[in-house]
């Protein structure tokens, strides 16, 4: 930030105006308060009196709002559809599926009074919807003619949590979940994977998020899942964020809830079932991914702003700069770039830098007189903090070619700290060391049990975050009839388990987490 | 649905197949079931075991969607931005504004437990966010440069309801909520006014569902509100339906929130603010404003699928009919036409025909062997009936003129049955018989007290909507300084009033309502 304080007044980036931008703590010493401080001067997101959620300004909901028209194109593209279904889930019913209620009961809210009435049976509020969904579409799957069924929904859910933190974990926050009903095992499994590439792809296109996509543990999966599987980021101090999940729940909800339909050979057989989600979380990695000691960094295709013009307000500048700045901002909004011109005259140029930069936009374009003089425009970027001079003529598609520069930059960049920060290792001294050390993932064996998975996170506290595809059978992807356990047993992957010795499963990435 | 009965087997629209098409009760037998055959039999929205709350299935809610995208577009324009704001809202803050939380205090659910613990304070489930977004207002907000805020938000709400109907009134309904804060009152009540006519412009364009627009009575604005302006529309039944409403919120909730800035002048003083809202109401506007007995019927600019091409099965069509119904389709979608091909081979046309009538589907395309050699298509329109053939050559420019023009028609059919529904009475007596007779609007001058109008309702079931702007004094829309009953005492509007026969405030519009 120092590097604009020639031109603001103050320009440390500590100057003060309406309270706006304030000093952010260096993320060397404390990440964490790094990223509240991140979260409420870009003004993404603030407290609420409501304890344990957040309210999502209009700043950060626009990001969750491109990050929402991303990933709806994309399931519609592959035949999903929208639908809604209720908040509240009678007791009963959240009853049914015993892993399920087993996993998400402590975390549940209560509605036991509507209006004047106290209620006859308590109303959890969803904290997922696999109950009440799978209660509708036992209603109306009656034939494999009625099959797939593939309906998303964006919704808010509710989970009491203990510890909370604006976007990572909150009492309510909002998400999509899928929830889809097929004829055969196979087609489930096709579809779980399905969204677990959509995931990875739109992760690391829209978010320049790198992500290690693979299966959970045992002990990690999904409350009533037959398999989850996860993508999984690494944040910049080093810690894991699970981004997603997509999970494989076999026929246990259509067990549960009597998801029954007449099959080709016109037997009743139970459905098979998906369900997966992200969430509101996803700014949080984004944030986390991207960002340095002067603010948010974000990547182009999800900045509610991907170019902020700045006018030099030198001599008659609202005669002569600002109205080249408006016919810049057309051109560029034009070519379908989201672009913002900040022409409060309350605040100087050197502020407003900073307060851009805080923000995160991706390139600042600064226009004065001399600019005018040379037909040109003075671009500085976000990620790198270049500047660089571009000629007026032309300018709209040098802009879209320096967007996407920066996107594929900011993925590159990531994908480079995520390697630095990625170890092997081949014994539980050099796991032991290596975790003590520097945070990150480290990659070894593991026999699938879930005691070593346990003994591991006690004596280290970090988790088994999914295990790659690509370090076990080449089959792997088309999913093992029987639990994880199974493949554990048959010992592929080659190596031993890190803890214990025995054959592994495959090479398993362990991590810190959020 | 019979003209489709040569073509069909069975064709009488009674047809069963897994319980898709069957018979809906007329109109003329009794209205109110129609109503919930059409929206059951058009899997708009189904029930749940969940008292009250409807989930509202793909097809229903793809028509909310395209609401949605119209009415978001519209608030972008005028400088609106979305955000998100908790879902709870602690007991104490529900409390402060006394007019507020007397209006909606019946109708709370309440939160008493999160997980494991008894809550020490009750959490209402928002029944509208004035008071949480309150709150959050007065922190953001401490200069007039901060002002306007202007944010909307889409959310679920949920109301206590003892009688319940599926889009209608349900316990939990989808809606969006503007909040926008000003720093006069008179940029407060432009901005109740702008989005009264973006309603209005949104409602008549979009679903073709004329609509008056004006204020409503003391009695029935908004809990907290200091004005209340109202759309309101003519169901087929002749009833009323409000829908949607925008407040001027006066400094009632800045004062019980205290959202004040600093002024100009430098003296802290408290926003203006307002408030305004439409919900999955609309929906069942659509259905009442267009519906037939043969189902829905669905103006094309919120039809999901515009245009449903069905292909005639003669002789080997799998090879001559459907590569070029594909075609047809591709060339439809490309031109922006929401088009879905029906080519399941397990129904007959016959059927098919009933079934996306049934769904309200605009334009329905045959395409048979007889049909390629001609080189044309046939199109249904839902609306009027009509067949018409269409040549291949320009398709997609005639598909789109027709659309436009079946938008139209709707429109035109629906605003001359709310003008042959719509009567001015001279007289009490003449009041009474025409509420007795046929449903409807009636007009009448009315004195601007309670009593009249709590008289008037009580004898005739009857309910004053709201008083449109033109039948007041020109400077209606700029809204009085005082309360209606100002503007009453002044006489406005010149007649009198029908119960009372004092002066009357203007021309208000009675009818009975949804
Ligand atoms: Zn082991
Ligand atoms: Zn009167």
């Amino acid at each position: 930030m120092a590097e604009q304080g020639d031109k603001g007044k103050g320009g440390k980036g500590s100057e003060k105006k309406d309270g706006m931008v304030t000093e952010i703590t260096p993320q060397s010493e404390d990440f964490s308060r790094w990223y509240l401080d991140v979260v409420r001067r870009a003004e993404l997101a603030d407290y609420t009196p409501v304890k344990g959620c957040m309210a999502i300004r209009p700043y950060g909901y626009a990001i969750w709002e491109l990050i929402e028209h991303a990933l709806d194109a994309r399931f519609k593209a592959t035949g999903h559809v929208n639908a809604y279904f209720p908040l509240f889930i009678p007791e009963k019913l959240l009853m049914r599926e015993a892993e399920h209620v087993e996993g998400f009961a402590p975390q549940v809210a209560w509605v036991t009074r509507g209006g004047d009435e106290e209620l006859d049976e308590r109303l959890a509020i969803r904290p997922t919807s696999e109950v009440i969904i799978g209660t509708m579409y036992s209603k109306w799957i009656k034939s494999w003619r009625d099959l797939p069924v593939l309906i998303n929904q964006w919704a808010n859910v509710v989970r009491w949590e203990k510890v909370t933190r604006p976007f990572l974990r909150t009492t309510e926050f909002l998400w999509q979940e899928g929830h889809t009903a097929h004829e055969t095992e196979a087609e489930a499994q096709e579809e779980t994977m399905r969204i677990l590439g959509i995931y990875k792809e739109f992760a690391e296109t829209e978010l320049a998020m790198p992500v290690i996509d693979g299966e959970k543990s045992e002990s990690e999966k999904f409350a009533g899942a037959s398999r989850t599987y996860s993508i999984e980021a690494l944040m910049g101090d080093g810690r894991a964020l699970q981004a997603g999940t997509s999970h494989n729940l076999g026929q246990n909800f259509a067990k549960a809830f009597e998801i029954q339909f007449q099959g080709r050979d016109k037997a009743m057989q139970h459905a098979w079932t998906t369900s997966w989600g992200v969430s509101t979380r996803l700014i949080g990695g984004v944030i986390m991914t991207h960002g340095d000691d002067s603010g948010l960094i974000l990547p182009p295709r999800v900045a509610p702003y991907q170019v902020v013009i700045i006018p030099i307000p030198r001599g008659n500048w609202q005669e002569t700069v600002l109205p080249k700045a408006k016919a810049i901002q057309a051109d560029l909004a034009a070519r379908g770039v989201r672009v913002m011109l900040d022409d409060r005259d309350a605040y100087t140029p050197g502020w407003k830098f900073a307060e851009w930069e805080l923000r995160g936009v991706p390139l600042r374009l600064e226009l004065g007189p001399k600019d005018i003089e040379k037909a040109q425009v003075m671009l500085a970027r976000r990620d790198t903090r270049e500047k660089l001079a571009m000629p007026l003529e032309g300018l709209p598609d040098g802009v879209v070619r320096l967007l996407d520069d920066i996107q594929q930059s900011l993925y590159n960049r990531a994908l480079r700290f995520r390697e630095e920060h990625t170890q092997r290792v081949g014994s539980y001294d050099e796991f032991k060391a290596v975790m003590d050390g520097r945070p990150g993932f480290v990659i070894a064996g593991w026999c699938g049990s879930a005691g070593c998975e346990a003994q591991i996170k006690a004596e280290t506290q970090a988790t088994l975050r999914n295990i790659p595809f690509d370090s076990r059978g080449s089959d792997a992807r088309s999913g093992p009839a029987d639990s994880p356990e199974s493949s554990a047993r048959s010992g592929q992957g080659g190596g031993v388990c890190v803890k214990c010795g025995r054959p592994s499963v495959g090479d398993a990435w362990f991590a810190k987490a959020y």
